[in-house]
């Protein structure tokens, strides 16, 4: 017997792929083989040794001539063109939602005369009458009372503005929730606890298809536009993965393969991050450590790639006008000091603090949403959350204008040439102005001002984005998030300051802050409480320090973001270990086994295997003593995904593992086109069918939907090392032996079942991960 | 029954990890258990459910006194004190040795009167006689001619200066090689290939202990001074690795835990490529990319703690004298155009053969050092090797500086100050002189010389080098490499721009180069160069780009590099798949599974496991028919690692494994300290050992050293998956069963011979990865 000869000649992998190999006694292959169906688990080791075979099979034919080399070198390039078009489309998208945003969010104030379709900014940037002081301000931009009555002061035109200030709001949030229900429900939400679900190897249909990339792409302009309390950056990761499936469809490689397609979703989620902050490398990184399953080193490559693409594609559209890649693009003069860490930590509590209470509200909030007679009517309560913050909103500047230009505002180092009330020191008249190093000086009544204005936006924000996030339209909580944290930190930060200015007597301020000097930068507490906000919220921790430093460019304030982020993550985590995507996928229930979870109880694989002890015992196959009538009873009576194989009822030992769904493909293939397969047939998985005399009716033989090499593991194997495997393999089921013997099985269900029952009997040990 | 009762009570989980658990007949518990040998692999399962079972232990006694608690607690925070700790010794020690390379590599040249220990820039910027015009010459810094023979200028000057530069080299690096051989042998080399083997679970003593980390930072400052043609960046991730397990031996959570370990030693090369660039996200995906094995997102984390205290700490002690984290500052006041990505994928392909001829030709180098006499003489081929070197170098100024200082000025854009010979352009009289915008310009005979120069340092270079890395003493590869990119860059890049200069109406230059506009950066093309070449020699991608990226500080740039980064690595990968430290990891025969190899054959568990066809039969224990004697003879005869545990040899059903290791001391300790245990005792390893009468030998109940959940797969399972699962799950073995029937065993060496072998039988099929 030579080599390999025992598992019956020349294509013995083939043979234990299970599906894909009924081709022998079919004439056509059927679509459906190989697939899943929908809400069910993929298996990754099948997908990655289909790809294995696909790849051997294109190489071993690139031999034979010239064509099929050029094809399997386009095969192999076709990773890369994929990536490029994902970067390019994202990129592209990103541009047309942020001029759009722009354009709709001002309309919602008044028009461009000289062109309609043009922003307040852009409408006075073209302007020649713009004065150089106050920039905002242009002949060519009319409010709508200014252009309907033709007043722009007094109380009749401020009424006249809130009222249609109102009525766009409610237009635009009407406008999105009816498209969402109508067209595409899978576009609400943000996207990301879905798409985490996704890239662990669940199958959601058409969360990621054309429709929904539309649907999603069109509602969000509205929904950031009406002014709602939602940011553009979770399902801006939504459009870039719904681009990445759109060009997996061109590929075969991708298109056939879940396990391949799942990397390209990782290199397209990265690219969203990075249009949606001009962040590439940190976009690869959140990709990387908030939302891929899987992620080999040849992804992280190419997801850099897109990523780059993508924000390239982003800056040459240029939407900001100021050809910066960045959202926030930032710039300091003064360095930051050691005592002020003390503040930038006390930033990082309030941040964990928001994120524990932002995540246990809107959990709460939503859960009530789905179990009360509120789910009913989304279209009314955006509706309704829309009027509500429509009304708030407008008397307060700070919350009229979109999130983003205020965070933008916040972020901000008042320089001399800042009009802002925010900026509003008293000058000392004696004192030079140079451009960039101004001292510290006194606020003056507009900071005072804006100080009252900033604490009710912040109450606002705080309230109003729990309600808001969740509803049935497209939104992120990356900007709300950091709103909060950014008027907080500013808050701080003027305060610290003007402690700084009055007291520098003070021991605490004595050593690096003389009369005179510029030491203490309110912008900066703005960014660090922003990072801090949105590290308690998402619980991400390298890849937020990072885009925070691809946002300002320098490592010189990594050390402040960093200890704000750490603070923030470690009391956010005391109340209870899970950022908002993950609570918002244990509430909808998917079957998401996280990685960072340890699993650390003493349970065995004995404990947690089905059948459980008072069970009917486990539905096994015979190899050579079932008959089609006895597995077509067992397929209509259980709802099993697969069937173990096993030699016989007595020895129970185990020689392979078959599908639910390829059985009963098989079995209705045979009956239709083989003829004397009847329901006295026996089937067997044998290797060889034994002669039977003619009498007989003609045998079924299946062992090429036999696969060969179940997992299996004993069941005295602690449940930590099988949780490990899960996660590791990628497995949908496990088999449980014992000496041999087939005791039972294992379904990535069951693990998941078995963890959270763990997780509840002992709260305090998670603490202590 | 209940639920776990199977297991037979309170500690099923303790049970089964084997090791540690001999106590029921022992008094004292002896060292060695648990451990592993020298040049053995880990079982990394077996660690985390070692430490899972520490930490339970903890968190259960944290509940019973404050005390216990605060040790807890303690124990929580000791990962973080760590990478502290970690972070300020080697930020330290980078910062040390940069200061003293500085130093003694001018000593080769001559002495400070004022300080003898400051270098000469020191010496210089300390002087109030410094010129503006050139800062390089002031009274207090002499030649050793001028001092000694009064004379600066002349040929007796030039050749006494020559003389001694060689001298003080020759004397550097038979110290270095010196101190290697007598003190620390493990701390010649890059280090690199061992730390990435060590990470991926092997056992290597004293390689990252106390004398090695000392002998590596003295005799890496002789070596680099010595001008011998190496630079300090490997070894610096090997100083910062051998202080990670330093800080490790402080705590017994990382001491006693080989798993564990490696956690804090993934996060310390991070630490060591963060100071040696000043880069630390690029350190961090360094560490992710090049080196980890097992990188869990709490590594990332903490590996990024790591790398900023490093480069914090570093950056106050300010060895550059400029304040800048990073080794190479540079800024660039052009863009960059389209039509000059053809010179720069150029440069990517000629970083891409430049790596494939120096690992080629290393390797080829160091094979004929292992195998010929030439191994037999290490200080002799350093002395010989520094000798070449240093008459080669000195007469070329190219070479006769350090490298880093080389590399430096050809990264640098010339300003309007330089007086560097590379920037001797000729001014247009009528031109203005603005500090920045500088248009181009003609060469002046300064640059032609230069050109001259620059070619000869680069063959100089490529050669010498192929013969450095590898001898005995401490060596990095980046620092040369990129020397050889930046020379080629640099020479590209004024080819460029003179052809723009003189030839602007050219179709290809027409469109973005109009006469006296500044169109070209040569020194933009020599940081391409350098990145094509790094990246062509150690394959490393995105944290190259990472690196180079935190060197410009700017995304501006990531484009060129990019291009450059990619081609050099497909150019590098069409000729050989391997990486210079991937190929010195097989010269040396390390037992390195790699992660990014893809095993694409068709061969199954049962073509690699043994034993082979005509092989004796496995070596296995029966649960309860085999005696003492027996298992002595067992241990004696084979030098297998374990041996499986089976019901019968009949039935050959498994139920577990056993450790060689584990076995030999339960025997060995139960003939010391257990009354009545003799050859003839039967060993048992079921749950119970049957009453036997009186007169039998006493049993040895061996059941509490048996590991049941042993990994098994069966014999149709193919390669490429029990590769995966070697890979991901890290085993040392791996049982291959039949229908519940014991066939054979996997051992991670079994792997290893099978990649090799399937690698060389089929070349061409890695083509295609």
């Amino acid at each position: 017997m030579e080599a390999g000869e025992g598992v019956s000649g020349a294509t013995p992998t083939e043979e234990m792929n299970g599906a894909g190999n009924l081709m022998d006694f079919l004439d056509e292959p059927f679509p459906d083989v190989g697939t899943y169906e929908d809400f069910h688990t993929i298996d990754w080791l099948r997908e990655k040794s289909r790809d294995t075979d696909r790849h051997r099979k294109i190489t071993s034919k690139s031999k034979e001539s010239l064509w099929e080399l050029i094809k399997s070198l386009l095969d192999a390039w076709s990773g890369w063109v994929v990536m490029l078009l994902i970067g390019l489309l994202s990129g592209t998208l990103a541009g047309v939602i942020d001029l759009a945003v722009d354009w709709m969010t001002d309309l919602k104030e008044g028009v461009c005369l000289s062109a309609f379709w043009y922003s307040h900014e852009q409408c006075c940037w073209t302007s020649n009458e713009t004065t150089f002081d106050d920039r905002d301000k242009c002949p060519q931009w009319q409010k709508w009372a200014e252009l309907m009555t033709g007043h722009a002061e007094g109380a009749g035109a401020y009424v006249l503005n809130y009222f249609l200030y109102v009525l766009w709001a409610l237009l635009f949030s009407f406008l999105a929730v009816s498209l969402v229900r109508v067209f595409a429900p899978y576009a609400c939400g943000s996207g990301i606890p879905e798409i985490k679900t996704i890239l662990s190897g669940f199958i959601i249909r058409g969360y990621l298809g054309k429709w929904t990339l539309l649907i999603k792409t069109v509602t969000l302009v509205l929904a950031v536009s009406s002014g709602l309390s939602l940011g553009k950056e979770g399902p801006l990761v939504h459009v870039a993965c719904c681009c990445g499936n759109l060009f997996c469809s061109l590929f075969s490689k991708y298109s056939k393969n879940e396990g391949k397609r799942r990397e390209v979703l990782s290199a397209a989620a990265a690219a969203g991050v990075s249009v949606a902050f001009g962040a590439p490398i940190g976009g690869v990184l959140f990709s990387l450590e908030e939302v891929s399953y899987y992620f080999p080193l040849k992804t992280l490559w190419r997801s850099f790639f897109a990523a780059l693409v993508a924000a390239f594609t982003l800056r040459s559209i240029n939407p900001f006008g100021n050809s910066r890649l960045v959202l926030f693009y930032v710039e300091y003069h003064t360095p930051w000091y050691m005592a002020e860490l003390v503040p930038f930590i006390l930033l990082g509590v309030f941040g964990g603090l928001w994120g524990t209470l932002f995540i246990r509200a809107n959990i709460a909030w939503c859960r009530r949403r789905k179990t009360t007679q509120l789910g009913k009517y989304p279209v009314l309560e955006v509706i309704a959350v829309t009027g509500i913050t429509a009304v708030l909103a407008f008397p307060n500047p700070y919350t009229r204008r979109s999130t983003s230009e205020l965070i933008s505002e916040l972020f901000n180092d008042c320089g001399a040439l800042e009009s802002s009330q925010l900026c509003d020191y008293i000058n000392n008249p004696n004192m030079s102005r140079p451009v960039d190093d101004i001292p510290d000086r006194p606020a003056g009544p507009g900071v005072y001002n804006a100080l009252w204005q900033l604490a009710l936006a912040l109450i606002f924000k705080i309230v109003i984005t729990i309600f808001t996030f969740g509803m049935k339209i497209p939104s992120g909580l990356f900007i709300p998030s950091m709103a909060v944290g950014a008027i907080a930190g500013r808050i701080v930060g003027i305060a610290v300051e003007q402690m700084a200015y009055h007291h520098h007597d003070w021991i605490i301020f004595k050593n690096w802050c003389r009369p005179g000097a510029d030491c203490v930068t309110p912008g900066l507490y703005a960014m660090v409480g922003a990072a801090a906000c949105l590290g308690g919220v998402t619980r991400m921790t390298v890849s937020l320090v990072v885009i925070m430093f691809e946002l300002t460019g320098g490592l010189e304030y990594i050390v402040p973001l960093m200890a704000a982020a750490v603070t923030s993550k470690w009391v956010a985590d005391a109340f209870g270990k899970e950022g908002i995507y993950e609570s918002h996928i244990q509430l909808n229930g998917y079957p998401y086994l996280d990685v960072r979870d340890e699993f650390t109880h003493r349970t065995l694989a004995t404990d947690v295997m089905r059948p459980r002890r008072n069970d009917p015992p486990l539905a096994v196959l015979t190899q050579d003593s079932t008959t089609v009538e006895d597995v077509e009873a067992l397929i209509k009576d259980t709802d099993y995904n697969g069937f173990p194989v096993v030699v016989s009822r007595e020895s129970e030992r185990l020689i392979g593992f078959v599908q639910r769904r390829d059985l009963t493909l098989a079995i209705k293939n045979a009956r239709q086109k083989q003829d004397g397969v009847v329901s006295s047939s026996v089937v067997y998985f044998t290797e060889d069918a034994p002669q039977l005399p003619a009498s007989n009716p003609q045998p079924l033989k299946l062992r090429r939907i036999l696969n060969l090499s179940p997992f299996t593991v004993t069941d005295h194997t602690p449940m930590e090392t099988v949780v490990d495997i899960f996660r590791k393999l990628g497995l949908r089921q496990c088999l449980v032996t014992r000496s041999g013997r087939l005791l039972g099985i294992i379904t990535k269900k069951d693990v998941l079942r078995h963890m959270a029952q763990m997780m509840n009997q002992d709260p305090e040990s998670i603490m202590f991960n």
